[in-house]
């Protein structure tokens, strides 16, 4: 069937003169009204107000439009049946084939309008219904919901002489209730945001736009995308090569911790999204060296994160490793000139990113793990100190840094460190003794340590026994930080208390698996 | 302001009566059409259709009922402003200032029709916009859309003297969008499940019910929560504490593992996230006794998981060491009443579980990442002898079991094997060589392997380096299978035919981070 008439209503009137320019050709009646209607009517072409349609007036200021019988049921009817051809004809009604609309972003008033009535007046509740009215009638009718949508339908139009195909209809009917959920649950969140912090929403919805489609994801045999807001996403890729599912992957987990080291000084390589060496220090440049000592074969092929500009003197550092992606707040002009000459290596920009407060979700069987951040610093208020040895002022940060580094270490993390730096990270094992002699093994393997001052460490949880301590007290760690929680805390105390090594309860813990 | 007028249609007639009771006493107009309207009169009250209401027709198959100007006017009119009361007045319409509304679940008509254009047919387009007007405006008015709602609702008419609070109001307006969101997010993802394999969707919506709040996320300063379809979950609680975030994340690592593992044979403990022992088995004591004793140190505290219902004899070895959690393909009484014993040790039924094809999502910053499930079974035909000697029969086999247990095992699997049991499994390395060295400690420390047969061991991706096999092999191990993709391949092949071992590649990998 070809288009006979349509009803236009955007918010966006972009890309609008061309489709009127199409639909022209077609000889397709136009109805519209308000702003819409004043635009196609100003670009010079025919069109006819919903109100003079319908033989209704526009009232309530505007609240009350298209939701009109004579509207529906021109939408609505089957093109295919009898007895709903003779209602509209007995009704006197006209048929409607086609709907273009697109909704004002409802995000956008949240972020612009401080005035909650000033929101809700902004909800569209027109717009939505003749949508999903022509959406589920796609077999009769059009619906175009995005201006990324026109040139396919300028070009289906102009394929099919004015008429479109059924499959065309049904993709368009797809994208349209997309953007009604959307919508909606915008909406929705947007009145959660109301619900008191310990309160959790009864339906979990979360959407997102397309940013990419991935070459895979974990694994060639799976498929891979990563979705979010594209406008408000916050790192900026400078060079290089697409990234991957695990590139992004590695990227959260370096994000989540570098944006909480102190800022302007911190260095963290991750690899298999794992830490591999951490630091913290002004000289940028001692800052990233000690970061790479604390494991440097493991940094082979990781990814690299500053919180701090990169300059040409640490760049020519940098490339002496192989990296597969550097994260930084920012580049100098010559070290980016110098990056240039790897092509493939990715530069990412990340002085735009955020942490803020967000929700966390991970997918189960048919089930989804919902958990706000873990983006939480502690200090030493938040800390207990339980041995008879009290910490100097230095040691105490210390010990704040290495518990800190847990928070993105996986599965029974231990975290060695002295002087701003990480010395051996044990990671992913299902015990934590093992943790102990991984992290330890790592400290002797590389080197990095100072004999002659305190070695720190720090455990994401309780220590269920004394073995784990007493294989780092062997060691040379002569401070331990971890939450409390063990029927041998006690026990623990006293062997601290024994050895004469500084013990602080952290109240609190860092799991992340 | 007393609700005068109600509209009411809902799909679900679940205590529909007992609200009318409450309704009449505040002597609220009622108006329905269809089932609901003719329930409403069965039940014994008045109640005036739709259609005479609006002196306008149902036409169209009931296509169009309620979108109609008198409908939205008499909901969306604000009630404090003079202007809108004078257009509701001139043009003789009422105020509508109740909706209780309920849809027809749209993933039922999925699921229990077969036929596309009556899923179709069953989109709500009446329901759904009446919500959203009444949500819009609940300044004023009040929207019901869930039956657990009605309680709170009756008990609010009687606390205000049939009135409502405005917190009641927008409390149910935010519970109507979540509902409107819900239902597009249905109709949208069933349309996207017509798309091409290759496809991926421009918006990814994920919409679920909260299952439970749970007492904290991964650590105690995080909320958490576990959202999915209550009705169809698939994990059946028959004993213990309430499950824990950590709990529910161990599951679905144990899950993902012991479903592909052979069915009626497969045991697995997890401990935080990673496995510490497998094992594949006909005789199920066999095979949990070879699980647990790859690294009984670990297994403290874990989550056991068989594929196979558990009886009294296995129980019995079972209770003798602790677990957090036992999932199962279902327990016999007997084993039931021995397990009584330990109160909060939780039991799981799982032979209700699949895994079918299911998408997995995880949260970065601002974005998610979104990839389809790892969860196909690899066999020899996927897989290349790249070595001059050949494996058995029975190699193969084990090369095969030790290949599909790396899924599970996070960042860097090596997973040591013989006999269709784990011998050393190793994991969170941001290194292949230290996960070599691991998987070697513990296959050394435990001893659960025989001299006389041959020992294999395989890698969840390429090794970079000639360093892991060689480890490998100096500790014994004489087949080993691993993706292909080094530089160094064919130095790695030379080794391994040097060595006289097997050496295959799987020509896939099985990273999970």
């Amino acid at each position: 069937m070809k288009i006979k008439s349509a009803l236009i209503s955007v918010s966006d009137k972009t890309g609008l003169n061309k489709i009127l320019k199409e639909l022209k050709k077609y000889r397709v009646q136009l109805i519209s009204s308000g702003g819409t209607y004043k635009k196609i009517r100003s670009l010079g072409y025919n069109c006819e107000e919903v109100s003079s349609f319908t033989k209704f007036p526009e009232i309530l200021d505007g609240r009350v439009k298209t939701l009109h019988p004579k509207i529906h049921s021109g939408i609505l009817y089957k093109r295919d049946k009898n007895s709903h051809k003779r209602t509209i004809k007995k009704l006197n009604f006209k048929s409607i084939d086609l709907i273009i609309t697109n909704f004002y972003p409802f995000e956008n008033s949240v972020n612009l309008k401080k005035n909650h009535q000033e929101i809700i007046e902004n909800i569209d509740i027109g717009g939505p219904t003749l949508v999903r009215s022509a959406a589920k009638n796609y077999k009769d009718v059009v619906v175009i919901t995005k201006i990324d949508s026109y040139q396919k339908f300028i070009d289906e139009l102009n394929s099919f002489n004015g008429k479109t195909s059924l499959k065309f209809r049904e993709k368009m009917a797809r994208i349209a209730f997309g953007e009604t959920a959307s919508y909606d649950s915008a909406i929705f969140n947007y009145f959660n945001k109301s619900l008191k912090k310990e309160e959790i929403p009864e339906i979990l919805i979360f959407k997102a736009n397309l940013i990419q489609k991935l070459r895979y994801g974990e694994n060639p045999h799976q498929l891979g995308a990563i979705y979010g807001d594209r406008e408000n996403f916050g790192l900026k890729k400078l060079q290089g090569k697409e990234l991957s599912y695990n590139n992004y992957n590695d990227i959260f987990a370096c994000l989540n911790l570098i944006k909480t080291l102190p800022k302007n000084r911190g260095t963290v390589i991750v690899k298999h999204a794992n830490p591999s060496g951490v630091s913290v220090e002004f000289d940028h440049l001692k800052s990233y060296i000690s970061a790479i000592n604390c494991d440097p074969v493991s940094a082979f092929g990781g990814i690299l994160a500053c919180n701090y500009r990169v300059n040409l003197k640490i760049a020519k550092e940098i490339i002496k490793n192989y990296y597969e992606v550097i994260i930084a707040d920012g580049f100098d002009k010559k070290s980016i000139k110098l990056f240039k000459n790897k092509k493939n290596l990715r530069l990412i920009d990340s002085s735009q990113t955020k942490l803020e407060n967000y929700n966390k979700v991970l997918s189960g069987i048919k089930s989804l793990l919902f958990q706000t951040a873990d983006n939480k610093v502690f200090n030493k208020n938040n800390f207990k100190v339980v041995s008879k040895i009290k910490p100097s002022k230095h040691l105490m940060e210390q010990l704040i840094f290495s518990f800190n580094v847990c928070r993105s270490v996986k599965s029974n993390a231990i975290v060695i460190a002295q002087d701003n730096k990480t010395l051996g990270i044990g990671s992913g094992q299902p015990n934590r003794l093992d943790s102990c002699k991984i992290a330890v093994e790592k400290m002797k393997r590389f080197k990095q340590f100072n004999e002659k001052i305190p070695i720190v460490a720090a455990s994401d949880a309780f220590f269920p026994f004394v073995d784990g301590i007493e294989n780092l007290v062997q060691s040379g760690i002569s401070a331990i930080i971890q939450p409390y929680g063990s029927i041998r805390d006690r026990e623990i105390i006293k062997f601290a208390n024994d050895m004469g090594i500084v013990l602080i309860f952290s109240k609190t813990r860092h799991f992340n698996h």
